[in-house]
């Protein structure tokens, strides 16, 4: 047990997710039980914020509302992209003593995991007392160590109902259509999509993931097979699809603008979606080629969330704080599965363990034809969606015979 | 009474929405229950269906299925973009003759009203008895004589929620989000963005429609205002925005690919709103803007829809088939909203009312900057939106005094 007597300070680093309002709700609710925290505060806009020492007292916030907040996508407490160094870093302890934290829990990606190490890093060399622990959330799913991300499930389910419609849509008015999804070097919120289909001629017929190299030749001759077979052709892309040299195809396109973490913008622009339309439309002479470039929409879709993930990412949030407390240790919170259908379990790892590394699609997730997922990774993300999920039907009513026609 | 002995065809035409299926399983179930009707035929993608007599029996599907039918969007019976004329309707009536069809209900917008328009003024001409009836649907809202039409609300709704999400993700992550919206000649859709709005200072905070000209350098003036407000600002693009001369803004950019009504393509590209995004980095230089184009999502979402819409799609297609038979006229569907806090009657009006018009969003549901919607207008939408709408919630645990800074 920590003896460690001093205020809990929680943050959002990085993209929002559905769910990450959870993670924070969880620290701040179970952080309530200890007789040493003597409050908890929120950062506002990560670790930006204890730079400019903007808190928020989250002791002084009712249950109720913080259910509420729990319930709301997005970062509640505001989001950063900041990446601290080492003088970063010696500015947010000066704050940090200045309030008396002694622990800091921070719920973010793989960037986020990094800036924790950093900081713990940091807090050690300054010899300043601080627990920091790491809670995963990453639309992403590309933290390793766990075997899902808190927020993937709520975003996969927003790709696998976009799907579900857009190849009804595009089984309607005939044509091909590419959505193109998040996922910069990780396929797995791509691969969600192929869990919209039911019936067997369903789109997407084709899923391309980073993971795989993208060759053009080898795009439209998959693209030209399935229309020849099915009239249409509805096909999922990664945002961060390469070339055999690890390429990404849109930096061929874009000037390379580049975010503190220096990731190239992917994301809030048409451009891949337009291009592979452009490819389409002259390599196959196809006419009706539309694209969808997902965006910001399918991590932030107001009423798209699965409950599994709402309660793990709950949950992750809990686990953080009873680990600081009861086990007084840093680390990131990582969610491992032993039961396949269906169970987790929570653990603490070493913060270097996880941060800034990146977890790709297992092979065995990815068809030999590298166009397409494998009946395993359906076994591995159907349970992530959550309960609920909407169906589509089809009518079955049989054919009247032709009078005229043949 | 129709003493009229034949059967039913019903189709749909033109783009999907999330309720379309409702009309067409309206329509099987009302007209099952009439003695004259002998059977019930679905035509596959349309009027392109009757000419190559691709017909299902709906009397040979179960009242099961077609429920779960209506329940999913997109076009159970398929669709297409032809429009017939003199020639291609000659061809449809000597299908329907040999096999017995008097009763046509086509569900679809205003070209596909005019399709209907064509097909009784040839039946007529032909001499071949036909009661033809139109069914309202679009997620455009721009049928004239309707207050609203079946399919919007559910649009609306999905538009709506997708601008509550990306409100809250631009708050956390600061920057400009530009969303492009469906919507050829009528603003309805894109003003729906509106109804996200809960705090005084959530985004949408700039709306631009087709009703209004656009101008870039006002357009940048706009954003240049709120960005200073409010440290971010989120914009709801109508993709049918034309300026002063009443050119699409688009098609300066783009090759003109038209469809068989002679339309421009403005979905299924991310065109505009990189246009717009340029326009904004470039005119006031701002780093971090981003566009998302809403595309086929909003129109076929999976497990987005306002029951309310779902209810009154069914409707039309009932009241379809009541009008043909009891009263034994040809003519359109209206919806008429005689209670305003909310209640709905349905009648019938000739076609030529209806067919090939377009009804933009009136003056008094347009703020006077021609950049936000009134008051008028939310009180118009809201119900349409259907019950149990996502909302968002915010923190409001207090600041901490600051100990440091200033």
């Amino acid at each position: 047990m920590s003896k460690l007597e001093g205020k809990v300070l929680v943050a959002q680093g990085g993209g929002p997710t559905h769910v990450i309002n959870q993670s924070v709700v969880g620290v701040a609710l179970e952080a309530r039980k200890f007789t040493q925290v003597t409050a908890v505060y929120g950062a506002v806009h990560g670790v930006r914020g204890i730079i400019d020492e903007e808190f928020v007292d989250l002791t002084r916030e009712t249950t109720h509302n913080l259910e509420l907040v729990a319930d709301t996508p997005s970062s509640g407490l505001l989001s950063t992209r900041d990446k601290p160094d080492v003088e970063y870093c010696a500015r947010m302890f000066k704050v940090m003593q200045a309030h008396g934290i002694r622990y800091f829990f921070y719920v973010g990606g793989n960037d986020s995991s990094d800036t924790v190490r950093i900081v713990n890093d940091q807090a050690k060399a300054a010899d300043y007392e601080l627990r920091a622990i790491h809670i995963p959330k990453t639309i992403d799913n590309d933290l390793v160590e766990n075997d899902h991300c808190p927020g993937y499930g709520s975003a996969a389910r927003y790709v696998a109902q976009a799907f579900g419609g857009v190849n009804l849509d595009n089984r309607a008015l005939k044509g091909v259509y590419i959505g193109v999804v998040m996922g910069r070097h990780a396929g797995f919120l791509t691969a969600a999509s192929a869990l919209a289909r039911k019936y067997v001629d369903d789109g997407p017929h084709l899923v391309y993931l980073p993971e795989r190299a993208f060759d053009t030749d080898r795009f439209l001759a998959d693209v030209d097979r399935v229309f020849s077979k099915h009239g249409c052709c509805t096909i999922a892309v990664s945002e961060g699809i390469g070339d055999k040299g690890g390429n990404p195809v849109i930096t061929k396109l874009m000037g390379e603008e580049r975010d503190a973490h220096g990731n190239v913008q992917l994301s809030g622009t048409g451009a891949l979606g337009d291009l592979l339309s452009d490819a389409v439309k002259k390599g196959l002479g196809l006419k009706r080629v539309r694209s969808d470039t997902f965006g910001y929409l399918q991590r932030s879709f107001l009423g798209c969330r699965s409950d599994r993930d709402a309660r793990e990412a709950r949950e992750v949030g809990e686990k953080a704080v009873q680990f600081a407390m009861w086990d007084n240790v840093d680390g990131s919170v990582v969610i491992r599965r032993p039961v396949l259908d269906y169970g987790v379990d929570y653990e603490l790892v070493p913060l270097e363990r996880v941060a800034g590394k990146t977890r790709h699609m297992p092979d065995e997730f990815i068809n030999e034809e590298g166009n397409g997922v494998t009946q395993a990774f359906h076994a591995y993300c159907r349970p992530l969606l959550g309960s609920g999920l909407p169906e589509a039907h089809r009518i079955r009513a049989p054919r009247v015979p032709k009078l005229l026609g043949k």
